[in-house]
């Protein structure tokens, strides 16, 4: 586990609170929890086990504790391995602690958060470390679950990788269509940048060295280099010459990561680590003893 | 295609505006789409098509065209082929026309929506079809993602297959943990019954043949057989013999689904289609000949 | 009062949270409580009770509880007669304590959902001790108050009653007007089976005995059976034979329900427990000396 | 009926809609109208009728109407019997024309909310019938139910009512609570008026004639006389002599109506108006012929 | 200062945790704050003050220390000059303590609060001030920021002034554009009363004294004497010779506020206190020596 | 007028749909209008002017049409002065036609923005033209109305000004107490960029000639030379050479900006433009001959 993982720093409550009482509410229905209400006495209490069935890295116990404090306050949460920490199949994340109605309620919540960013966090992990040595980093895109993107985001880092733009305003990211509807590369970088705030960098993507050319000749901040191959990246990123970010793109799997690192380009972006991660199996256990 | 995928009723649009608004205000965020906004100019028309980039079963599209209906009501989406309709590779889903600003604008929210929706009926589309012949249904679980429940359920049903519970609250599922907290089937069947309204079936997961034969002597309405080999499976629904709905879960995939169907089980649900589906990449081509 | 009643699970907080928020917000408006912010000192503690002036079963006391927390944390609620418990005029139901302008605040806004709740609780209890010796069981319906259903449906459990139906989208109930425009009882019953998934139930309303019959020959889960004599009522409880549970309705009223409890069936719903019951007149009084 | 019955101005939409959006989804949930989905077809047109089944006055078919274009905005609603007007039993309110799905699936939402103000407005309007001849109003309190204050106080006036305070931050209404924490009428009054308004009336609560002589002597604008018998409210009138609004309260019905409003009190209020008024019961009827 | 200022009651928590709930998200975006983050240790803790850069009167501090409580429960505000305190140029108004994450997040989103209502505290004391000796009040008027009236009128009330009308609904002010569709002030009055509840006043706009004379035959409650030079204003003032309550309103200033109060009206209403006051400059001061 | 100026992008309707709702909302509160709803008759077609009472440049004209749309969609606003438009005292901005009614009910509110945005475009154009000649553009902050970022900053770029971050996610600033908090500009600088995404930009506050040497070492963005006298800006802009964008920020105004600009720095940046600035005064006017 590479340290930069273990440092991610944790969203603020204020940002993660209304998606989890929204999930909660999505279950809860009109009724609540009418299998657990009928038959689990309400003085019950018991332990259980956060477990992980497979390998991978924990991503979203914040979310997963506060779907548990929210339906009962008197519920805890002990994490063993926080977020960002490597987990191997059998191991426990973390035990929970309190009234047995408000664990079971709450379950499905809880795991639904933690498995999906785990998975995401899991999947960027495996893919940094198949280009491990090379000074590429993973980047999500905007393909992301709707309502979801911040904290999807937030699995992406703890999983090793960084984040291209959170939405349409934070940065300009000028692609083919911009660039047909626009009449060209130059025209559209003029007017972008005319546009565009002090802190507002300018990424335009490429289809051929032509075109990076033509950016570069207009000194963008990135290119992205789309659906290029290897030895046609290679080529950008020397004509590029660290003048600007270089950024691949187009369906990059594990297996063809290492090619498209070896390239030299600065950036791989991945839209799958988003909108198809599978999620990482975790299951809640009830441990032997109730307390 | 089997008649019945066309034929699923659309989800009234109030209660699609709320995520598609949502949606829309992640990605717009606080200055809306910079890039767009500084570069296309304001008057241009264009035109562009949905096409999928693969085969599978289209679903989302009222979610996609409501994207681009409230960025711009000037925008039009004609569809070719509805939800439910299968399409191949390269073939064309819808065209849009409209103001191009707009289009840009809604693009990656309409795709994010139609992607992952269409990738979930395509996943279902893929499992039922593997199936074909035995009576089995395929269903989905409440291991959905946060905020997304109805939409994702809707998309089963688009790929041909059914739904489980929405929530806590619209049927009694009496898990393992239920069980063991109730000490045994048999109270907390009783209890569930004692507690449910009349429209409100219960089903209970066994792990044994012994739990099996418990809860049809308590005549469950259905009941959960929960990672049993396809051998013990066949003698399970045997042994219920019509007397309550079998349902298989626990991992099964495309592969193993046909032996698991041929076990002569009502039901096999399935976790991963809402919560690991993969997208149907669908991408937005502008036409050759804007408007 | 019997033990049933004072074992109803409570909603969780976050269930009721944002109708009590609402609700003060609706009252605070604009400006707050400007006669006790003017006339009550900052500093001035009290105590008071919530004593019923009548006799009835109290419900709502979460919300109540909830209601003065959120004006002030600092307000406590001591409990004496818990939801479910039975209650005659005069007598205390709970002893509050805290700021006294909080106390003041909050007043109103806890009494209007203790009151109304209770009132339905109440009802239900009384309509629920009107047929005591009869198998029957009093139901509510979707007639209930926008915004309110949740609470009122658990109001009716809190009285002894049970709840059918929560939305539209939790059982299949079907009415004269989806007969008439199926075409018939038969084509609407087969065409819900083959939508509904395996946890939801079929009812269907019937007006005649030969609708009855049709409905059993479909095996359907449960008959509404509307507007019917007792006489026929009986006839059709005779018909069903235990076949499917009976369901009588059409505006029955604590006189009129022995009659109907009587036949045999096995429930009885009534509209005007949620959409037409009086409060339950619960006042709140300083006790005689403050804290 | 009175003309003004006919003239109260309706609320805007803006104010009603987040309270129809609120009741279509309570009722919609997680997955639609699953009756009415699978057994009508979606091209079917019918026609419907608003009929009440007993007299009153109708109030909220803005409500109603809107929750019918909401779910489908091809529906269409007539009105024959627009808000405030007289309607006897069996008479026809208004047609409803459109998609039959969306007929069926707004029914509920939309009679909830007619049924409810029309039955404020018709109970309010016999009241106001019972007085007629006396120069007294009646009017509401803030006993409403949570969330509804808006709707319910526009029946009121519908039904020929007034409307007491809106909230607690519209006027100042000193009770017997605040008396007794602040010393006295004279401290409370004081108080009240050195922070209120210029726009803000204050009226006191008295209970005996010794109080209200305390309150005319700091010229408040109103005195509510609570609970008094219709002997002393003709002497508290008489020592007013129209120096202050009076405001009788106590539990008034339509039948001890007349004898308060003998006394010369300006105004009634009652509680139940809004807190236990039973439903006008009002129903769909589609109508012999389907357009 | 006067003793006034201090006691003006706060707002209760309900009707400000929303409005600070908005702000810090409106300002942590998809990402929270990138900068600290990645700067601060998450274990560093620090002290802080917030001084002012200039004298004037202290309001906003609930909403202050809950911008910072929302961030980091662990922070805590220490109030030195409560709200409505009298602050010179370069004084303490609080100090802070805890993580310094939560600390540097919070910062701007609380002193945005801070500082914008303090300046129209101030700018309100200031006003008040000028006019001391004079029975007049000075108030402020409807134009609000969009969301955020609430807050500026405690404010108003803070500084030492007054509120006018909270809103539409709340009294009636008939200003010059109804009487000119009314077709003069005594239809416009008549209608008004008419649909009045018993405690809205009513208030009219009067331009000239001919009106002025017109509107005390009505018997209003206030008359709004726009734009009037002084000398009439005191003719005005004369005229009504205490029969309604006056005020004055129209571009009035620090400057020439004196003369129009010494003309005698009772109110001088002011728009530009919460549409156009400059903030009060406060800022946030790390302390010497961090704990 | 530059021609920049007329052509800022509008914001899509989604993004603004949200602030005008809510602002009508607190206006109307729970009764309405009822002062126009008592006095002007519900028949009544009316039009009228916005005219401004003062020169200056228009901005928030959607806004403002939205807010009458809302109220009435029969009312129409036909623009004569477009957003960036400048305008002189007299002159008309647009005209309303419509239901009488509507338009007095929706115009205290449309007016509040466009009045506050308008005021934020004429002070920014202002300041803009006070520096004409000088490359330096004028940014505004995040001291921002809570709520109204969007639309304050939507306001400074109608003006001519260009805009800083939106939040604390969308670029990194490093500000004294971040410094002091890493113990120094390198470690906080190589801190920010370890963790910064490739489209992310670095800017660094400096107080010192010696503190801007190092951020230049450190290759940063952009560099805010906060409260520098004009001859140690024009030292610390030779120094930077163009190798970072410079800012100079600290209580500049209309009358000290031009010596600033002077200095040759790419950016002078101004709180109070969004804090603290005049509303222009436009007033709505009813047209000489009603509609």
């Amino acid at each position: 586990m590479t340290p930069s993982m273990t440092t991610v720093p944790p969203l603020p409550p204020i940002m993660i609170e209304p998606l989890v009482r929204a999930a909660l509410q999505e279950d809860l229905g009109r009724a609540g929890d009418i299998t657990t209400d009928a038959i689990v006495p309400s003085a019950l209490q018991a332990t259980a086990m956060l477990v992980s069935r497979e390998s991978g890295v924990v991503a979203g116990l914040d979310l997963a504790a506060l779907a548990f404090r929210l339906v009962d306050p008197a519920i805890t949460l002990l994490v063993a391995r926080p977020d960002g920490g490597a987990i191997a199949a059998g191991e426990m994340i973390a035990t929970i602690a309190g009234p047995a109605r408000g664990i079971l309620t709450a379950e499905r919540t809880a795991l639904n958060f933690l498995c999906h960013l785990s998975g995401i966090a899991s999947a960027t992990a495996a893919i940094v470390a198949s280009i491990r040595g090379y000074p590429a980093r993973i980047v999500c895109t905007r393909k992301t679950m709707p309502g979801l993107r911040s904290i999807q985001k937030y699995a992406v880092r703890v999983g090793g990788g960084s984040n291209h733009r959170f939405g349409l305003d934070d940065a300009v990211l000028i692609k083919d269509n911009h660039i047909a509807f626009a009449g060209g590369i130059t025209p559209a970088v003029e007017r972008a940048r005319a546009a565009a705030g002090h802190l507002v960098k300018i990424e335009v993507e490429v289809d051929t060295l032509l075109q990076l050319q033509e950016a570069l000749r207009l000194r963008v901040d990135a290119v992205l280099l789309d659906n290029m191959a290897p030895e046609i990246l290679r080529e950008a990123v020397r004509l590029v010459d660290r003048r600007a970010v270089t950024e691949a793109s187009g369906r990059i799997t594990p297996e063809t990561a290492p090619a498209v690192a070896a390239t030299g380009v600065d950036l791989i972006s991945i839209g799958w680590l988003t909108h198809s991660a599978k999620i990482l199996d975790i299951g809640l256990d009830p441990s032997p003893q109730p307390a």
